[in-house]
């Protein structure tokens, strides 16, 4: 047997295609099909239609933290690769009124090189959006989903589960909640606190992930610091929500019920530093009118990352692409 | 009901998202959600498990005609978009031995003003490859998944298909057979030629589909026009196919068996006027050992745009790259 025991990231990184047929990535790989298939039938089961996301873009969702887009050009005009397909979901809700992508998204994240584990320039995420949805029935469906998918790999991929050496407990329905700033206080008590960009630190969501064994939301996240197409509780909160992962695993998804009242958007457009004229399109989807809605996107390769126990997100994508790493 | 009659493209490329709550669009959308959900059911019962292409790389396929890939910038290095996952599928095969993507694929075309039919520079690709198969195995499988879906649209579907007053047949097997030198005879007796780069013309292909009424294949190419990764069959002809839709609606897949000497695959590189150094990771897969093998890519939005009877190809995508056309 092939074993990964020892090998530097960079290896991984640069000769991924010599490893692959390593009893671990061939474990890893039909965990992560087995995932995508388990997402699709629930989706398909609960009424949701799948649709495809834009890669390439003239604009794409500013909301991404401390990460950056790709620019690029497409026949002379500038263009950019989409970081997250939010403001496309919308537009996919003309279609139908409960949708899903399985979305490439693409982040120049800041360059930190002792971390292969949690960030990826690429990945994909199983982006869901409902209409007629508020923030209570997306938890629950997102629970369900997460259940679900858990159960189902346990069932059909136990030789592959049992061969990377994880024992994967179904999680109980309903997951705790902790608002946002009752998180902060919980990582400050350890002196633990927030990065830059008003977020829980890297190691503050790693502490808090740390001293839970079950799924956990954070709910209510600060106005400021996220995306301007979530809507508020009160003035300074977000009807918004993460879910975190236990055991040090971390974020899993970030969802939330979206504004939808074109002027309330451009106000929190302006509160979150966003220039309303990159988004004339989106002004003319609002206007068109849009149901109330909400959504949310699962990261595939952390939930690959959670389900298979493995410590380096860096190993949870076929062909990684880590921050500064292109590979092969 | 809105209808789309007499829309011009540039306004459904450009405002795209107040288009989408037409019937017309609902209809395509579902429909192609269906195809989706059909193709991975069908490749799911053959044994086949779904991993994912990357969308961002350090090379990509070259054999792609008269198209280019695009250039970027990541972290300061250069970077291409994946033009074709082939290569990609190829090093798959580590991971089991019947694999497919649905693979975004992005492509400067060469900026035709005049078509919105047929060319796409953002599109997906149902991306399937099958180890221990060869050209005729891959055939088979391959008409079956058409039916397959066919099949299932027409029964999931049947309101959509009567929107867009398409009345589609379900195919029946065997498909007929064309060697392309013979492709070739038969558009020349209608004064129809091949193109620069000794394909078919646009105009000859279009011809020989609008004579048939079934989908059909044209095998055997010429080992000069067509991608390094194929075997040939004598020293002209490659081991390859294309698939061709009836009624107009031209090339459907493309595929073939595959050249896995990396010696062999060296010398289809210098034929086709591919700089080996580039492959170093392809050489190093080879070298590392893989099966013999057959792989087959259907265009997803030509799939769409064949099933639903459309016109033009930029209606079977929800945020439309055209040549040129950036969109939104």
């Amino acid at each position: 047997m092939k074993t990964l025991e020892g090998i530097v990231p960079e290896l991984k990184i640069y000769k991924r295609h010599l490893f692959l047929n390593s009893l671990i990535y061939k474990s890893i790989f039909k965990i992560q099909s087995t995932i995508l298939k388990a997402s699709r039938d629930f989706l398909y089961d609960k009424g949701f239609i799948e649709l495809v996301a834009p890669v390439i873009a003239p604009v794409t969702d500013p909301g991404i933290r401390e990460a950056r887009e790709i620019e690029t050009r497409f026949y002379g005009e500038k263009a950019v690769l989409v970081t997250s397909a939010i403001l496309y979901k919308l537009a996919g809700l003309k279609i139908h009124d409960k949708i899903f992508y399985v979305a490439p998204n693409i982040r120049i994240e800041p360059i930190s090189i002792s971390d292969f584990s949690t960030r990826l320039s690429e990945f994909r995420q199983i982006d869901i959006e409902a209409a007629y949805t508020d923030r209570e029935g997306l938890i629950s469906l997102s629970e369900e989903f997460l259940i679900y998918i858990i159960d189902k790999v346990k069932k059909e991929r136990k030789e592959e589960l049992d061969m990377l050496s994880r024992d994967i407990k179904i999680p109980k329905r309903p997951f705790r909640r902790i608002r946002f700033d009752d998180a902060v206080e919980i990582a400050s008590e350890e002196g633990y606190g927030l990065d830059s960009s008003g977020e829980l630190s890297k190691e503050a969501e790693k502490y808090i992930s740390m001293i839970h064994n079950e799924p956990f939301w954070i709910i209510d996240y600060p106005a400021k610091i996220r995306g301007f197409y979530y809507k508020k509780i009160d003035s300074e909160h977000l009807l918004d929500m993460d879910l975190i992962y236990p055991e040090g695993f971390g974020e899993a998804a970030s969802g939330g019920e979206r504004e939808i009242d074109p002027l309330k958007v451009r106000d929190r457009m302006l509160e979150t530093g966003v220039d309303p004229r990159r988004y004339i399109w989106l002004f003319e989807l609002l206007y068109d009118g849009l149901p109330p809605c909400s959504g949310i996107g699962f990261g595939l390769e952390r939930l690959t990352r959670y389900i298979t126990g493995i410590r380096d997100i860096i190993d949870a994508t076929l062909f990684p692409k880590a921050p500064g790493y292109l590979g092969l």
